[in-house]
Parts: C-alpha cells; sequence; structure tokens
C-alpha cells in the first residue's frame, strides 16, 4: 500500500501484519483471508448451481401438494385440475426466468430486485423491494429448516419433541458452514443438491416407463384425506387459490440474480445458463410430479407426503430407492436455507452500503463473507423458529408474498430500463450505480417480456394476499412498510450525521484556548498523587474536588491534601444526604454553565487498577457511575488515571 | 462544616445542600434524612421488644412441635418426656439469658458475638461467629417466612402453588419497611406482635384455668402421627435428639445484643430489661404450651399443629379466638424476619469496617439505614426460598447450628474478658475497641456464669451437628469455613491495598515529564478536527493514528488530512485481515514498550453524541472495544472527546 501525501502532513507507513492468533474462532470458521484474496472466491456453474438452486428446487418436495390440498376443499373430485394449474405456473415460471435472463446480462455486478428498483424507480420502490426479500429470506430458512426437520421426525417420531432445539442447531450448522465462505460452502452443499436432483430425476423419469409401459397403477392404502369438501363446486375464486399454493414453486428462482458477483468470469454468462439450468431441473420436475400425483390417485394428507406416496407407487415399495428420495428431500429442505444464507447478507451489505442498515453490516469477516449478517439471519430466523415452534402450517401463509412483491417491482424496473433505453440515441449512455443503459433495438421486445413478468407476478401476489391474509399473510403486509420507515430512519441518520460533520463551510479552525481540570479525589493516597501529577501535566488551571460525606474524614483529607497537595486548590462538597454523584454534578453543571466557547472541562478520576477483577467489586465504582450521568456532554472530557496496586 | 487549612492549600467550601429529587424512591421508602438527625433514630424498650422480639417469640409456635416430632419416632408413649426436656430448654434459656445480661451491660455499643469474639479471642474467632451469624440471619428470613406462610397456605390450600411467589413478595415487603428506618418499622410490627402475644398468654391462661378447673379435657379428632414408632425404648441419644430440636426455641435471643445502639439512652439499661421481658415471655409460653399440650394428649403433625389442637382443645372449637391466634402465629412467623433485617445490615457493617466485606456494606442510604446490607439480605434470602421451593422442612436442618456456634464464641470471648478483669489492678483498664475492660471485683462469679453458658451451648451445638448432619446440617458446617477464607481474603485486598496506596515512605513527588498523545481517526470530519484541538491542547507530541481497511478510503482520509491536519504526523496501519482493534493495539504497546518511566501515552479518541440512544447501534463502539483491550493500563490513559451531532 503506498499513500500520497504532501509537505504539510507526515504520513508513517507501517508493516506489520497481524495475523489474528490461532483461536477456538479459527478452528470454527478456519484461517482468515486477507482483502487482497477477494476475487479468488467465486464459483463455477456447478457448483453455483449446488448454492442457490437449493431453494428453488426444493419446492417442488410441496408445490404439487398445497395444490392439492386447496383443491380438495371442493372435494376430491376436483384434483384433475392439478396439471392444468401446474401447468399455467411452469408458463409464468418461463416468464419470470426469461425476465431475470435480460436482469442478469444487464447487472453483472448483480441485478437483485434492490438494485433494479433502485437504478429504474428510486429509493422508495427500492426499500420495499428490499424489505420484502430481507423478510422472505429470513421466512426461508424458517420454513425450509421447519420443513426439512418434519421430514426426519415423521420418519422418527421421537425426535419430535426436540424439533426445535434441533431446528435452531441446524440453522447454526449452515451459519458456521456460511461463516467459512461461500466456496466451500459450495462443495459441502453440491453432493447432496444433486443427490436429490439425481433422486427426484430417477424417480419421475422410472414413474414415466412405468406409466407408458401401463405398468404403474395407483396407490397402495393411501393415507386419509387432509381436508375433504363435498361441494364439488369449482368457482374461480377455488382455482385461483390453488394456483396462488402452487406458486411456492417459484420461491427461490431470483437468488441467481442477487449473486451473479459470486461466480467466476464471465459472470453474467455463467449466471445466465446456471439459472436456465435451475428453471428447466425446476419446471421438468414439478410438471413430472404433478402429472404423476394425478395418475396414481395420491391424496393430499398431512400423514403422508405427495413425494412419499409417488415414490412407494414408482418402486413398489419402501425400498433404497424409495429411502433415497425420501432422505435427499429431507436434506434438500435444509439445505434450501442455504440459498438465504448466501443472499441475506449480501442484500444487507447493500442496503448498509447506501445508509438504510446499519453501516456494520458491510464489514466482511476474517473469511471475507459478510459475517455480521449471517450471524443476524441466523439469530432472527432461529428467534422465528421458537415462536412458531418449528411449525411449517404457521409459517408458510407469511412465505411468497415477499417474493412476489420484488419480483414485481423487479420486473418493474426493468420495464423502465428499456423504455429508457429505447429513447436513448444509439451513441448515448446513462451511468447509474449498478449498471450502464445503452441503446437497445430490442427495447420493445424486451419491454414487453419484463411488462408481461410485472403484471402476472403482481396479480398472483395480489391473489395470494386476498386468499391467504387471514392465515398470517397479514403479518408481512403490516411488517414491510414498518421495515421500510425504519430503513429510511436510519438513512436519515447517517445523512444528517454526514451534514454535520461535513469540512464544507468549514472556516476558523477549532481550538481549545483553555482546558479546566478537575480532580476528583475520595483520600490523599498514592493513586491520587498519579493522577495530580497527570492533570498538572494537562493545564495550569486544576481544582481537586472532595465530595464530603463524613467529616471526620473529610478533616483528614483536607490535613493530607495540605501537606501532598503541591498547592493544588481544594474544594469540599457537603453532601449531608450522603448522596456522591449529585453534589458532583451540581458542580461540574455550574462549571459548564460558565463556560466560554473554546474552553474545555476534563474531569480526572484517579482509578486503581487491581490485579484480579472480583478485586472491583470492593469498591465504589465512581468513575462508572460518574460516567454514566455525565454521558458525553459537550465541552467536557472524563478520563480515568490508572494506577496499578 | 469547618475545614482547617494551612497556607499551602487554598480550601474552598461549597455551601450546597443537595436535597435529592422527589421521585419513585422517596415515595417507596419516605424522604432522605441527613446524617445529623441520626441520633433521633432510636427507639424505646415497647417497641425494641417488638423489634427485636418476634425471631424468639415465633419459635414457641414450633419448638414444642419439634421435641415430639422426635420422641414419636420412639412411639407415643416417650411423649411424657417432653415436659422435662422443655424445662432443661428454659434453664439453658436462662443461662443464656443471663450470660447475654452481662454482655450487654460491658458492651454498651452493641456486644454481637462478632465484637465480643473479636476483642477477646482474636480475628479468626471473631469472623468464624460472624460467618455463623450472618448465615444464621439469611436462614431465619427464609424459615420464618416459609413457616408462615406454610400457615397462611394450610388455611387456604389454593394458594399453595403459589407459595414461593409470595413468599418471595413478603421478603420484598419487610425489606420495603426496613429500608425507611428501624423506628418506624418498629411501629409497623408492635402491632402484629404484641397481637400474638396477647393471644398466645389468653391461650395459655385459659388452658390453666380450665386444667385448674378440671375442665379442659382432651383434644377432639386428634390427626394421625406423622412419625410413630413402636419401639418404645427411650435412649439416650433419642432424648438428646429431641433436646436439640426443641432448642431452636432458643433463636432469636441473641437479637437484642447486637442491636443495643438502637435504644435510648440508657442504652444498655433498656436493653438489659427488654431482654429480660423478652426471655421471660418466652420461658412461660414455652413451658405452657408443653405442659398442656401433654395434658390435652396433643398429637406431633404435619396435617395440624399443635398449636391449632391446643387452641381448639382450649376454646373448645374453632370459633373467633382460635382464628385469633392462628392468625396472629402466622403473621408472627413472618415478622420474625424482621429481626434478621434489624440485625444482619448492621454485622455486614462491622465486617466491613473491619475491612472483611466490600466497604460499601458501611454506606448508610438515604434514610440512615445500611440499605445494601438490606438489599443483600432480601435477595439472598429470596434466592434460597426459590431454592428450597419455601419447604420449611427442607430448611429447618440448616438453622440453629450457627446460633449455637456463635452463643459458644461469645461466652467464651465474655468468660475470656472476665478473666481479664479479673487480674487487673482496680484502678488499671484495657480499651478495646468495642468496650473498656476494668476490675470486676465479681469477676468470678460472672466467668463462672458464661463459663457455663459456653459448655452448655457447645454441647448443644455438637449434639444438634451429629444428630442433624445428614438432614442438612452439613452445608452450613462447609459454609461457614468458606465465608471465614473469603473474608480473610478480602481482608488481605484491602490490607495489600493500604500499604501499596500509602504515603509513608513517600519521598519524591510524582510527575509527567512528557505526555505523548495518540489520536484514533476513523475519518476526517468535524468530531475529528474538534479531537484533534483537544489533543493539541495536551501536548505538543499529538500522533493522529488511522487503521486502514479499505485501500481507497484511507487514500481520502490521508488527502483530507492533508488539508485538515494543521500539521500533525500520521501513522496508517495496514490492516490486511481487515482487523481494527489488534493492529492499533500493537501500535500502542510497542509506544509503552519504550515508555520513560516519568512518560505517559494518552489516546485521544473521536466520539460524536447521537441525540437518540438507538443511533449508537447505527456505529462501531470503538472506543468502548479500545477501553475494553486496553483495561486500565499504567502509564495509558484513554479519553474520549464527545461532539453533539
Amino acid at each position: 500500500m503506498r499513500l500520497e501525501s504532501n509537505l504539510g502532513t507526515t504520513v508513517i507507513e507501517q508493516d506489520v501484519k497481524h495475523t489474528p492468533r490461532n483461536n477456538w474462532h479459527q478452528w470454527l470458521i478456519g484461517r482468515p483471508l486477507q482483502t487482497a484474496d477477494a476475487p479468488h472466491q467465486t464459483i463455477g456453474k456447478t457448483v453455483g448451481l449446488a448454492v442457490f438452486a437449493s431453494d428453488a428446487l426444493s419446492s417442488t418436495a410441496y408445490a404439487t401438494q398445497e395444490i392439492m390440498m386447496i383443491l380438495a376443499i371442493a372435494g376430491s373430485g376436483t384434483l384433475g385440475y392439478v396439471f392444468p394449474i401446474s401447468i399455467v405456473i411452469v408458463l409464468l415460471m418461463a416468464i419470470v426466468t426469461i425476465s431475470y435472463q435480460q436482469t442478469i446480462h444487464a447487472y453483472p455486478g448483480g441485478g437483485g430486485a434492490y438494485i433494479v428498483a433502485r437504478d429504474n424507480l428510486g429509493e422508495l420502490p427500492a426499500q420495499t423491494a428490499g424489505a420484502a426479500l430481507l423478510t422472505d429470506y429470513i421466512l426461508t430458512v424458517a420454513v425450509s429448516i421447519s420443513a426439512g426437520i418434519a421430514q426426519i421426525t415423521s420418519a422418527f417420531p421421537n425426535l419430535y419433541p426436540f424439533r426445535v432445539e434441533i431446528a435452531v442447531a441446524m440453522v447454526f450448522m449452515i451459519m458456521l458452514v456460511n461463516l467459512r465462505g461461500v466456496k466451500e460452502s459450495g462443495i459441502a452443499f453440491a453432493i447432496p443438491t444433486y443427490f436429490f436432483v439425481i433422486s427426484m430425476v430417477l424417480t419421475v423419469g422410472v414413474g414415466f416407463f412405468r406409466f407408458l409401459t401401463g405398468s404403474l397403477g395407483t396407490v397402495v392404502n393411501p393415507p386419509a384425506f387432509s381436508v375433504e369438501g363435498a361441494v364439488g363446486m369449482v368457482t374461480p375464486f377455488l382455482l385461483l387459490h390453488a394456483f396462488a399454493s402452487g406458486t411456492a414453486a417459484l420461491t427461490g428462482i431470483e437468488a441467481i440474480s442477487n449473486g451473479i458477483t459470486a461466480f467466476k468470469e464471465p459472470r453474467s454468462k455463467n449466471a445466465g445458463i446456471t439459472l436456465v439450468w435451475m428453471s428447466g431441473i425446476l419446471g421438468t420436475l414439478f410438471l413430472g410430479i404433478s402429472f404423476l400425483s394425478g395418475k396414481i390417485a395420491s391424496v393430499p394428507s398431512e400423514a403422508e407426503t405427495i413425494i412419499s406416496q409417488l415414490a412407494r407407487t414408482v418402486y413398489g415399495g419402501e425400498g433404497f430407492l424409495y429411502l433415497a428420495l425420501i432422505a435427499g428431500t429431507a436434506v434438500i429442505l435444509i439445505m434450501a436455507a442455504n440459498t438465504a444464507f448466501a443472499d441475506f447478507p449480501r442484500l444487507g451489505a447493500l442496503h448498509a452500503g447506501d445508509g438504510f442498515l446499519p453501516r456494520q453490516l458491510t464489514f466482511r469477516g476474517s473469511r471475507l463473507v459478510y459475517s455480521r449478517g449471517i450471524v443476524a439471519l441466523a439469530v432472527i430466523a432461529s428467534l422465528l423458529i421458537v415462536a412458531f415452534q418449528a411449525s411449517v402450517t404457521r409459517l408458510i401463509p407469511l412465505y411468497a408474498i415477499g417474493v412476489f412483491l420484488s419480483f414485481t417491482l423487479s420486473q418493474a424496473g426493468m420495464a423502465r430500463r428499456w423504455w429508457k433505453s429505447g429513447h436513448l440515441k444509439p451513441d448515448e449512455q446513462i451511468v447509474e450505480p449498478g449498471s450502464i443503459v445503452k441503446y437497445d433495438k430490442n427495447w420493445k421486445v424486451k419491454l414487453i417480456i419484463n411488462g408481461l413478468g410485472m403484471v402476472s407476478t403482481f396479480i398472483v401476489m395480489i391473489v395470494f394476499a386476498v386468499t391467504k391474509f387471514m392465515d398470517g399473510a397479514w403479518i408481512i403486509i403490516v411488517l414491510v412498510p414498518i421495515l421500510v420507515t425504519i430503513f429510511f430512519t436510519i438513512h436519515h441518520h447517517y445523512k444528517s450525521l454526514a451534514k454535520n460533520l461535513s469540512l464544507d463551510n468549514y472556516n476558523t479552525p477549532m481550538r481549545v484556548s483553555h482546558n479546566r481540570v478537575v480532580l476528583l479525589i475520595a483520600g490523599v493516597h498514592r493513586g491520587t498523587l498519579v493522577a495530580l501529577a497527570y492533570a498538572r501535566s494537562l493545564s495550569a488551571d486544576v481544582t481537586a474536588v472532595h465530595v464530603s460525606i463524613d467529616p471526620l474524614e473529610s478533616q483528614k483529607v483536607v490535613d493530607k491534601w495540605n501537606a501532598y497537595g503541591e498547592g493544588t486548590r481544594l474544594v469540599v462538597l457537603d453532601s449531608p444526604y450522603r448522596l456522591f454523584i449529585e453534589p458532583l454534578m451540581a458542580f461540574i453543571e455550574a462549571l459548564l454553565k460558565n463556560r466560554q466557547p473554546t474552553e474545555v472541562l476534563t474531569i480526572v478520576v484517579p482509578q486503581f487498577v487491581t490485579p484480579h477483577w472480583w478485586e472491583n467489586l470492593l469498591h465504589n465504582q465512581t468513575a462508572l457511575m460518574l460516567r454514566f450521568a455525565l454521558l458525553f456532554k459537550q465541552g467536557l472530557v472524563i478520563l480515568e488515571v490508572p494506577y496499578n496496586v
């Protein structure tokens, strides 16, 4: 590092490289990485799919079942609508994927809803999108972990009483993996993700083969319907409600667009290809599951999942392949939480960098990850899991609404961007913080694609909010505006702070014309005299102050001061009510009132330092109490002069 | 207050009298009292009896029953021994009373076991006696409150689940009364104490009248024996065990000797007369209850107390007088805790004054009572009540052993004192901290009386320790030595501190030859420049230090420093691992290593002060972390220069 300097200031550069000590912290999350190591921590497409796709892919484990659960309200005869609804959802998925494909190429530095909305729509939509996404990431962790644990406790019912503890332990395990850094966590998560994909592809493939050869059959001993109405009436509202439930399949699809910078160069291309892979796998599996589940006459039930019914029908029993799929499903659900751990801290750092969240979130920890965001996510998600007792049923209505809100804002931003792009001259460009807008001759097509995405995701959001309002969606509808308000309050603080601290219009240099020093003395001993020596080195104007609670003791202090005080003036404050802080405060406040603008008052407190911490309990913590009482008044400095006993 | 001063030092006296504000604190415990008000806070004999006797008198509620409980182990035929054993206990009570009568007159300034042992036997016995008494006071609170609550919950069984909460609430209520001061608490407690005494005297009186007129009869529908053996063998061990249980009647008899200073002048005479009243009432009631309980053939039982059986037999039913006695008994048990609240803080202050407990315990609060001791007692007793779930059965074996240990040490000290007194010439005297020893012509008689007291209480202690060891007495046998060790550790701290701070052999005055000032800067803004101005007022040797985590940001800092730093040298510490505290610590430690003995290092930290507390969460608490990391190193002063935003 080389720093430039002019002659007015001496710049001394130290070359000490402080390697942090090898301690438990390092043992837990790995050796520290230098800032210069940052660019190496990127990932390829294969690992990228594992890191970012688990959230999206894991939704195949429950999306079909959610559609059936709603349809079953009107009776089992309505289940034939599952496949058509699934096709609509996959269509929506395709629209969203193409929209995000455009985003990824337009924003190679990371094109999450937050950035796109910020650059194209303004601060309020951006903060709204960010609040929605941050909320959703927390829910992703809580829901996915809870769902994964539910799978495990279905297999091992005696673990059920410990589900909350296990879930929280899982959250903190994933937190540790992420504190180590994204590359290593990618490797750690690749194996289970691919294990799930292969198991699921195999199940669906074998299922189709058996369907085509006519040997598939139906579910043996199906569970009872959890909900079964007898109305038999299919209303448009019911279909929309079922459709809304199924759109849970789309959660997580935006993950890659937020995390483009984690990819190897060429980032946009790699990220875009990974997105296509992911959507392809997701759509295929979802459609396959929805199709086959109808053919085998499976039953939506809390007792046995659709995946389980499908697998044992396809494999003709509960053998090795059945167990592999169930295990893979449980694991992918837990892994899905990892997606949120990859994105939440990045988005938090973006907010913080723009001054809408505490600046500390921009700090990268010893492993170059946003450790504070990772820890914050783990803590909040754990609280949520504890509060909702790891119940997926109670968490799920809060989920997905945030995602669709951010989808809508993101697409709106992109549409706005193409509009701007279409109105530029071929050689013009607009430089925005997140990307550069140039003229694009296909702007109309792209505008239509993103506009379509915006309209469809907006409709889905409204449908979701209306149909699930009472079940819990209201919490998010209330929470997002509150978060946005908090974000703007924080932003206001940083802006007014910067204004107050700014050196613009800074004319006369600040100076201290006079330093009035007050030395507090409880007794006269070596510690007092060290403090006196220090006080006298600061200023010629030193006043010793003694609060008198016991007249006899005070007379001793005065006598000793006469002998050792080197002529320093002494003020004795009489305290008939045996108070200490109050008379002192009144004295100090009187001095502050008469203070000149360039005068400073310095309070010097002698402090003896004991060799053991517990010995401090044997003394009045005067300095501490005083510090608390005076808490940083303008023109007042408090300091302790230590004396080692 | 007038203070003397010579010409070398100016003494300025301030006359501001700081009356504390009228707040919730004052509303709760009353208006503050000036130190000069202290002598008025004394009490007469009638109130003194109420304040100090409730502990002793309340033991009549269970002492007889405890004797019967043990005898019943060998069968109900042994219950005839209750009255003879009671006579022995009253004899012991008389010995102890006469012994303490001597103590009260020898120690008009308060003659608790601690002072008597300290003046006559030395530090170790004194600390042992003190530890035993402090422990016992805590147990008095826990046992008495629990027993009182047990009476209440016997009458109202639906309160039983809340017994711990009620007990703790009671403790804090008594704490509040005591924080108001002993005189007012005396008035508050006089009515219930005298109510109990009158109820009990009436019950015993009517009982005797009916016994003499032959109309007493026996208990109607007696409860079942809680313990009933069929051995029928009366061994000496059994009798001793029963006797030991009955000696619980003596607990609390020492209270007056500790609290002599609370009495109106002439203190010793008033206290002595009160002690005789107390012992007389206690002995009479105890003997009466023991005698009558045998005559009415009462049965020791957990289901119904002896007092209850006696009262309904005497009054021929559960009418108004019966209920009055039961209520009075419950209340006196709760009041008994008050005795401990009167004595524990006084004894704690004595220990603290001698440097064996934290000095803070000598501090008198706004109402001139040792408020910290009162609060400490309430807190520890509450913890005990919670830990033992307010169970008297589990608490009682811990109780009384401490009292007898302190009795023994106190009597031993008094015996030693008479021995010394007998060997003085008539005009000689020894001045001790607690009293003045003069020649006493009756020293032999007095020596025999206290010697007898010593031997008998020692035997009782041994009997108690042996027979109740497994039931819980072992806890106290382990705890007392631990406490004594802690007391001496504290004493060692104060002694070595005083030695280190002492100005004996203090020759060369301390001085600061050079003040090296280090100014920490994160950025260059108005707050930094205020701190720079302050730093430059302290010393000509100022170094600004900046820890560089981001090279781009650091270059900005350097550039701004060149413009605004007024030529102050700047050291940039490169931190490739993005650490902040560690490179700074290394830099400071290097400076400290090269420090001259009379050189001081001052670290100046700019601190902006935000208008709302929560805004601090939006900033790194660098100053705080640094303060924690450097925690009072010799020759190092850390200070924050505030800048109000």
